[in-house]
């Protein structure tokens, strides 16, 4: 896998860690970043993560045989229609966007003749932002899902996938509908609820907080206007998702006010297990 | 604070690090653990972690002056009951458990004169268990709430609170029912939501899961019968507080539903707010 151009669009953590990755294990020949904010553009010219850099997204895109849209789930649709146009034909494009369906969606049969989008998905990130937290090993074993479209040809997915795999990553490919009913039970759904246990925390007992409090609401410290718009784009499977937790969480209510221990017992070990299963831990 | 022989009931994980930090920091001429398994006192032998050891409750108290009970907190009542009789006049009785109130209750006036029970919970611990995971650090700049009932003295109490304060934790005096009511938002409510979180999720999913899932989710992986124990001995605070949780994540569910931006960036920031103000991040 080797690119001329690669087109970053958005240089914040993830997208500063695209370029970062890309330019250190020398998969393009150059990496031109664009972002609204100069000064996101002067930090990360300071962080040594771009060859180029700019504002104007025509001008990030002309050359590039692939370009990574890095901005929050809300913009990216609109973001690559107005990139595609500009693009060489044969170009892919793709995002690292946490939802899948919506953009698709708005993307199908839009886009000129001869550019491609594929989603992405690469689950890694960090409650950090700002390209000055970039890194290089940020996808290195660490899963990223594409979900190619039907208009996707399999030259194109398999690029994108080679992509990914470049940095270090596993990639598995899904369709886009999947992607987000599973995402929003393996990480939106956490997340609301991280969010919603620290919000029911009295300010006078937080200095009765330890470890358990802190790492199951951890992420509830992540961007409010990336989770606003993840929480919304994705709400029809969240909103499953919140009905799946609710249903277990009444049968604790209900076990725990008839006092019945065999039945905590047994939704405890089931959590138990799940939770063991988990590799990395 | 010096004490000529502390008694250890229960030689886990919590049982193991009092007794290795009270030798360490040469609090007590002689440590003596108890525990009914065999096993566990060989383990414990293994670790150097205490200076006598017996599976006779009424030989490890005998000259003890202090004696802190680490077994499960739907034993610790009973313990308390059988070993009283047989400490030395004087004798502070303590425990490490995680709810409070019940124990207090079945154990006031039906103790001998001249020995005195107040409960003590570190919030420190881990989901390892067994005396050779003890650390003889466990306790340092971590938070001991005591619970002095209306018969223990002042002198009791401020023994008690010299104690952990020698093991390196900051001591906090609070009424067993407060206690309680804290830990059931703090601690026990945590506990019961990264379980059915991890419940809920399909087998087929779990590939899907990334470090937010994982943090959120990993103390369900405690022991099922301490945590049986502890969600039942304080289940009207428990379902108090879950129905606190319930209220806010119908406040989600009724914001995504109605697409309500507003309110969704709203309670993210009420949950991010409480989470960032939390030390020890």
């Amino acid at each position: 896998m080797h690119l001329g151009t690669l087109g970053v669009v958005g240089v914040g953590l993830l997208g500063g860690s695209v370029a970062l990755a890309a330019r250190q294990r020398r998969l393009a020949g150059r990496v031109v970043g664009c972002d609204r904010s100069e000064d996101v553009l002067h930090r990360a010219a300071g962080a040594h993560i771009l060859d180029e850099a700019t504002t104007d997204l025509a001008e990030a895109v002309r050359e590039a045989e692939l370009v990574v849209f890095c901005t929050p789930v809300d913009r990216i649709a609109d973001q690559v229609l107005e990139a595609a146009p500009w693009c060489p034909p044969g170009a892919i494009l793709t995002d690292v966007g946490s939802t899948k369906a919506g953009i698709v969606r708005q993307l199908t049969g839009r886009l000129p003749a001869g550019v491609t989008f594929i989603g992405s998905h690469p689950l890694a990130g960090s409650e950090k932002t700002g390209p000055e937290h970039a890194r290089a090993d940020l996808f290195e074993n660490r899963l990223v899902v594409v979900t190619p479209g039907e208009d996707a040809s399999g030259r194109a997915t398999a690029r994108l996938m080679a992509f990914w795999h470049t940095l270090g990553a596993s990639v598995v490919p899904m369709r886009a509908e999947l992607h987000d009913q599973a995402l929003a039970l393996t990480s939106h759904l956490p997340h609301l609820v991280a969010s919603a246990l620290a919000g029911v925390l009295p300010d006078e007992w937080r200095f009765l907080t330890a470890t358990g409090f802190r790492d199951t609401t951890r992420i509830a410290a992540g961007s409010p206007e990336m989770w606003q718009a993840i929480l919304l784009a994705n709400r029809e499977c969240v909103l499953e998702a919140l009905d799946r937790f609710r249903d277990r969480l009444e049968r604790y209510r209900c076990a725990l006010a008839a006092g019945d221990g065999a039945e905590v017992l047994r939704l405890w070990l089931e959590g138990k297990q799940v939770r063991e299963s988990l590799t990395g831990r």
